[in-house]
């Protein structure tokens, strides 16, 4: 599997905040790239636990289900792309967003690439547990 | 007169960038205040020429005509407010921006309070010099 995370830095933000907003998403190795004038940060793993912030995040904030439906629906063949709120994650919540527009100097943007895409939605965000017939 | 300008600072901007982008456009003193956990960059100023980078930039950009439009069309009773893109006035552009969508981060907001809002604007952006029908 691969994993990329991509997100801008724009004339007025300091390039340590967006590290910083990005890092509270993905575990990773971040380097800084130019593309048209356009200046970004970018990251890439081959591992699963480099999205264990994210992952974590998610449970804490109770949004498992709200996440795999986003998940789910940005799949595409074998690949995942989400779009966070930069903001938002620079503040430690998850906020997906579904236009560019809603993420203030534009989203972080994570993709995953993997043969069973399926595998890790259940592994960023589980399923709910089944009860086998047991009252609890 | 007064003259008041206001730019947000989100959580991943750098303040001391944000005040550069206002301090390319406006010549007074800046100040960071909050409101409601939201971050600005604000200054006040009872002097037009606060307003001669603005001034000189539209000059030089040679967009006196487009600017005269923009601020007579910003004009409500004695108050022109305008907003200007954050991330090209870090670059020493000016660009109005008409919805605060096209600026991310927000635009940096002017606005200005005058007994003759026209001599402003005649002020801020000059009409073209009639040629008293001489040949040049």
């Amino acid at each position: 599997m691969e994993l990329s995370v991509k997100a801008a830095v724009n004339p007025t933000e300091d390039p340590n905040k967006v590290k910083a907003a990005v890092l509270n998403l993905v575990d990773m190795e971040l380097t800084m790239v130019e593309e048209n004038g356009q200046s970004y940060v970018v990251g890439v793993s081959h591992s699963l636990s480099s999205l264990s912030p994210l992952r974590k995040l998610i449970g804490k904030a109770g949004i498992a289900r709200l996440a795999r439906e986003v998940l789910r629906s940005s799949a595409v063949g074998d690949t995942i792309e989400i779009k966070l709120h930069k903001q938002a994650a620079f503040a430690g919540a998850v906020s997906f967003v579904s236009q560019d527009g809603e993420s203030p100097m534009g989203p972080i943007i994570i993709t995953i690439t993997a043969v069973d895409p399926g595998k890790v939605i259940d592994w960023i965000a589980p399923p709910p547990r089944r009860l086998d017939g047991l009252h609890r």
